[in-house]
């Protein structure tokens, strides 16, 4: 078996179990019988007003926000929703394992491009945070090469550099940001983007992070790709139009989305990271010893009790 | 700036330029410089006896195998192939961020499942190779949690662990493999699966891997997910029919794929792999310093000249 090479690393997931003959040990479980056995604390609501609701033709796309990692950014994207910028707006951009990418289509354009009322049309970055500003962040033990530390803040991956001291969300499949042009403040919200592949960790703390999708990222995951450098659609047509965004707060009651999101600061998310970095499932030969931060699965499931 | 984790590993990339007033330093490339300046030798073009060319209505998905790490995988998809085992079959699971898998949809039901004539339908294991074959070894200097040495070999992402004396092809996005039940020996190559997300690298070892889609993957990832458990489609009609799939060589010479992959061990790769390390293009503001395994591009092109 594959002996971890961060053994080193001096922070190691000891097995509570597998020492034949130890009676009092629990055997280790899969992570759908630690789901099945977590109580109802371990799961928690969306907060609709750090909750976006993105239609588009196929259906909605639940997009969560993280306010303390980009507090000007999420006010920002808030305003944007409230004066209805996005409504009619369309996805521009979907490049294969990568990013899927929507705002305003004219808006190299800047004679077409669409009005703000009371919105910013950019932002002075917030890439990072500093550790004093005292985020959440539960520490995944795994070592990582994109930063010092990894874990979970309030069930989004994130990442710290204590040196620096500094935190930031990481670009994990289904991570929401302000894209933004080659200078650092040129972002705000007016254009953002969700990862739809393998985790571009690389832009981490070079662009403003903010929310992730918890439910209806193949929405997005299975539009077209575009073929213009960068998967920019080259027709009009091609686009995929935003009906609408709202936040769930403006929302009726009944059009909210009725989830929870697991919590990541649990002894039950523990077993869960646990039953995923050695997976114990009839089918596995070899667990791998390790997770890394994008593959720990973030439950969502619907309320308990929803209609 | 961030330091890297990994600075104990020993093998570092140094910088051969930045420093002020050394004038003979050559400035870093970003990637696009470092194809422009790259050598005719610094491509190959795919074997036509290893490469299978998949038709599916959207069109053609041109996967490369890798014999010498599953040299029975390889040879008996081939033999299913050539007797056209696949063609009229269908991918029959899309799972979001995970994999899409192809195959006979009646393959639960033995009665119906499509008889073979030469091919085998289950095969022993070859979720890994002694490193004692020799399969030829590129390391990536950056380290990894799911083995102690990732690099490349022949243009494919690749594992090693010296103390165990074994290899293995990495779960990268577009990765190819087959399917298995949880006996170990019961893949073989009537059941395949391509990787559409963030990497399984937890997969590693435990599925033989013997082939990566080099162009056309798109055409798995667009399509729609599967309602039922673990993404496999509810209804008949939901999946993608193949039309047919062939071994290249077998194809009429008008037909191959007039493609050239990048080579995965030169100085060029070397270089290029630098420049996704550490971005100098002008939108980065915090080059990375480290490079996952699975986030090093591996360019392909159309073959000079071709039509």
């Amino acid at each position: 078996m594959l002996r971890s090479t961060f053994s080193w690393s001096g922070v190691f997931f000891v097995l509570a179990a597998g020492a034949p003959g130890s009676a009092q040990a629990a055997p280790p479980k899969t992570m759908a019988e630690v789901l099945a056995a977590a109580k109802p604390t371990d799961w928690r609501p969306l907060d609709p007003e750090n909750t976006l609701l993105m239609e588009l033709a196929s259906g909605q796309v639940v997009i969560e926000l993280h306010p303390a990692f980009a507090p000007r950014h999420v006010a920002n994207v808030k305003a944007l929703v409230r004066e209805r910028y996005f409504d009619g707006l369309a996805v521009v951009r979907v490049q294969d394992n990568y990013v899927a990418q929507w705002g305003d289509p004219e808006a190299e354009n800047l004679a077409e491009r669409r009005p703000l009322k009371r919105a910013e049309r950019t932002l002075a970055a917030e890439f990072t945070v500093p550790l004093a500003a005292g985020v959440p962040f539960t520490r995944l033990p795994d070592a990582d090469g994109y930063a010092p530390e990894v874990g979970f803040s309030n069930g989004f991956p994130a990442a710290r550099d204590p040196a620096a001291g500094r935190a930031w969300l990481a670009h994990c499949y289904a991570a929401v940001g302000a894209g933004r042009e080659n200078d650092a403040d040129s972002g705000g919200g007016p254009e953002l983007y969700a990862v739809i592949g393998h985790a571009p960790r690389h832009l981490d703390r070079n662009v403003t992070v903010f929310g992730r999708v918890v439910e209806g990222i193949e929405r997005l995951s299975t539009l077209p790709r575009g073929t213009k450098a960068m998967g920019f659609y080259a027709a009009a047509a091609e686009r995929a139009p935003i009906r609408r965004i709202r936040v769930a707060a403006d929302a009726p009651a009944a059009e909210r989305p009725a989830l929870q999101v697991i919590r990541t600061d649990t002894e039950t998310f523990q077993a869960l990271v646990e039953s995923r970095r050695n997976r114990r499932d009839e089918w596995f030969k070899a667990p791998a010893g390790h997770i890394e931060l994008c593959n720990v699965p973030l439950p969502v499931r619907p309320q308990e009790g929803a209609r």
